[in-house]
């Protein structure tokens, strides 16, 4: 094999293995999102999820790929490989394709316990068809308009999760919030039902992270990956502590569900700079994104009154924000806290602005659209019942008494207490 | 390093990385089948599952990859190699020895919730030491008859997925169903305990299909590899949407677990050809295995009335051979839309009956035998209070009243509501 | 691309996704320890283990590493590379600084259910500041004085477990039992509250575990590496066989939580002879790993009456201990079966004795000086009532009677068997 082919191949597994950690990071959603819902509605989140990678995959095949990496039309649009047509990498378009549903994923969470599946289901095929490929072809494809503006998104802080979060928000305030959340003087707090289910969907996503940013680089290249991968792994744990001391100081304890929070908050803010800022730079932003995280569930919840069950728009949102205008300050050549003035500061800023516009006015409009011919809620009396009975026939959960002979569990654990000698001894 | 030298080391790591993926199938195997089981048997549906990695492995090291791809002796079975007795590619051993291991996974799902834990393990040891291996010599190891005529099956649709399902089949058949199951006139839906379970074990194995497909290739070629990963990707993907509304269209809601199964229906269909299929061929024979599933559960529990509590034997029998007869069709230099005649579905066809019937005999003459020294089920006593207290001496779940100074549960969230003023304020 | 600089890249991959891999055993040590423990501490259990990996990782990046493969001062400890000054491989850094979590995440385990959880984050800044470097100093930097001697310990069952596990013995002893399990007369069983949740742990650690071993080798290499993977997969296949009979011969049924952490005993007890033992070896090492855990938990709860809820100390220090002295029976070239004296068995006992000494002492002073700050237990109050509403204000799980209009999980179900006659038809 020429040495061209064999690196060829070693980029090909790089960013294969990329490629499978962001498809096992909706495995990571789902669990989150399911974790941090209620039992009732456990069953439509899930199948939401599995039906937003599949669906966001066939879209991203058929016509979102064409769209966000197709030949530009004046910087806007892509306009050519429908259906892959003429195109070569294929292993890039899987890697593409996995980022695409990434985007869309982010809503689910954010619009959870209330929202009727064959509306998301059109959400989804909007966000992946063309509302996120737009925006990365502005950012990503390289002839894009922002693109040009020397704007700087190295894995997609603003392009996947921040186009995320503004869909999710929009569609979170045009839904409304679930029943009982808000009452004219309260704002109740609705528990999810398994910590253990969002803690094991946070540490997937923290995995599936390191091929979301290190496969970025679309190459096996020792000198950028290991950077990347220490920044990423380093902001993530520092907005963990930040997010655990913070919570413990405003709350008078270490919250669990924020603190899990807290590692996808630092790992969203160093997506878009993992490449191009220190290691020292990727501590601070993460250090800062934990505060940020919990102020910005609280705004959002209490302020802006949107019900958003599992803090997806603070996540994807603010630390999606926080993330992009960073590298004015910390990316290491343009960055104004080595130098580089304000401009790539000023440049970012631009780019958020666009892309909030851009999504915000899209999402709102397809809303509206798809309103007209699908509710976008299920009934009243479905969402008190639950979505899983009501939408799938069936509950998330069947424990039945573990009985051994009759016995409740608590009697047949003191039943084996009694008869199962060697469990237990005398000293 | 020379050329040479750099080539199988990019290749070592791609089939590593396949190997860890398919080892991790079988936590997904675990997830699956425990999630869709009740919670009185889940202890031993998981240890099950462990021993069944376990002692796959350890067979197979022993004879099993001998039989399989030792020497041959007429094209029927191999006879060297034992104990790896001059085997050069350890790394080949290793990978295949995740699939022998998965092919008995198959089984415990099918004969869950009513099988002595020492039968199955004896099926487990002739699965993995011959029944398998000799499948996988006709068709894999290079000079077996069935290779011989031009059969196709790139991954393991029919040498995988198809002997795993015949043995299921034959196994539950043999074993019987759960007591409750059925009446005369009725079959009782005995739902799974979990859901969430069920799903994340769906996902892993999607995850871990990427490995098992994509290290099929056996070397990190740029050409092959992202081909298969597509395929594999769309052809799941588009499982379950058909799923999804078929199951609408059947039942008048999207079913939450054959949805999840669809998954795997696609991935099983898509195994045979996704090397040798187009992306758009892909997506049709996933479209097509979803209602080929829900026909299939239907087809086996309600008209042959054999008890599979996952639907194993609809996911790996049918839409393996689904996805094995479809190279007839699919294929891209043989298949009849391609103008390759008739000829490669008939080699197709062959495959697999020879197949089925090798596995339908084998399985039920050794379990016959097995029989004579073990008994196939527990007792009744057993079965209905759960095989975990009965043969593992504990429960699965010991969920505590989650107190707070004696509170209950509910009580105690009303007490952090009335209490812990941070988590709720006035608007 | 250079040979060189492809040989780079290649080796860049594989020991990247061994640091994934690693990662990735956080989450199922995470897993497993909530698993096995009390539904009334999950949340706190979760916490301190992503706060394990943070806190981990931003103090082995500061000054661990730094400790532990800087330049040696007279063999005994590192002294240059702070903030990793003038450290060129920041891909190994980050595979090390996986392991350093590690370590340190093996007292979690032990000290679950009653520890203050500011008391363990100082446990794991020290674990990871000084305890754990200066044993990875003397072992693995190079010109440690244990490296001298010809201690073998490949990826790290002294370095690692065994490091860890008196970590964990020592703060277990000190912190004391939890209230309940022991009485005067009695050694009582306190039931983890989730075997699935355990089992996915398992899996996931045995999953990472290929990482841990394989990415030791820190090069794709063909010769080396596949025989790694093989006896890791193995040792830990013959171990969890040998821990189902052992435990069935012992209580006369296949105990489900200790079948389960025989995969981690073999796993253990393979890691520091994994590139120097044969595949038989492997599975010896294995086999005996089984009896020995299950002697060794009750060795450790019966004899000794230290409250360890996870086998903590059993699995990492006593199969840590077998692993490294299994060494001087089975190392091809210096093992005593091979010929090659009793030599290599004094040595690798040595390095034994001198990690524990170094541990146990450290380990002992760091928490009596801990002590004087902070209090290494909750209050009694606290510990009853559960550590997650006592210290984090929440619930592990909140179960809703997952209702439909207002029936019972088991009335919604009959509902459901009487309304919904899709699911249930007459034969």
């Amino acid at each position: 094999m020429s040495n061209e082919a064999l690196e060829l191949s070693i980029n090909l597994v790089w960013v294969m293995l990329g490629a499978f950690l962001v498809f096992f990071m909706h495995t990571g959603f789902a669990m989150v999102e399911a974790g941090f819902t209620r039992s009732k509605n456990v069953v439509n989140i899930l199948i939401k999820n599995i039906l937003t990678i599949s669906i966001g995959g066939i879209v991203y095949f058929i016509a979102g790929y064409a769209i966000m990496f197709g030949d530009t039309t004046n910087g806007i649009v892509g306009t050519s490989g429908f259906l892959l047509n003429d195109v070569d990498d294929i292993g890039f378009f899987v890697f593409q394709a996995m980022f695409a549903a990434t985007c869309a994923t982010i809503i689910s969470g954010a619009v959870a316990e209330r929202t009727n599946i064959m509306a998301y289901m059109a959400i989804v095929v909007v966000m992946t068809l063309f509302i996120y490929p737009v925006v990365g072809h502005w950012i990503w494809q390289g002839d894009g308009w922002i693109t040009q503006l020397g704007f700087i998104d190295f894995a997609g802080s603003t392009v996947v999760h921040l186009t995320g979060a503004v869909g999710a928000f929009v569609a979170a305030a045009m839904i409304g919030p679930r029943i009982g959340k808000y009452t004219k003087k309260r704002v109740n707090v609705i528990p999810g039902h398994s910590i253990p289910l969002g803690a094991l969907g946070v540490f997937i996503l923290w995995l599936g992270w390191f091929g979301f940013n290190g496969g970025s680089t679309l190459a096996a290249d020792p000198e950028a990956v290991p950077s990347v991968i220490a920044n990423t792994f380093l902001a993530a744990a520092a907005s963990v502590i930040a997010t655990a001391f913070y919570t413990k100081l405003r709350y008078s304890y270490i919250d669990g569900s924020l603190t899990l929070n807290g590692a996808l908050a630092g790992l969203v803010s160093i997506t878009a700079g993992a490449a191009s800022v220190s290691i020292i730079g990727s501590i601070i932003i993460g250090l800062l994104a934990g505060p940020l995280l919990v102020e910005g569930v609280r705004f959002i919840e209490h302020r802006l009154r949107v019900d958003d069950p599992v803090g997806a728009v603070a996540v994807h949102g603010i630390c999606g924000i926080w993330g992009t205008v960073a590298i004015g300050f910390f990316d290491v050549t343009n960055g104004l806290f080595y130098g580089g003035g304000l401009t790539q500061l000023a440049v970012q800023a631009i780019g958020v602005v666009a892309v909030i516009a851009w999504t915000a006015i899209t999402v709102t409009a397809s809303l509206s659209l798809i309103k007209v011919f699908i509710p976008l809620r299920v009934s009243r009396e479905e969402e008190i019942g639950g979505l899983d009975i009501a939408e799938h026939g069936s509950n998330a959960y069947e424990f039945q008494q573990d009985t051994f002979r009759g016995l409740t569990p608590n009697e047949s654990f003191a039943h084996r207490l009694t008869t199962a000698g060697t469990k237990q001894t005398s000293a």
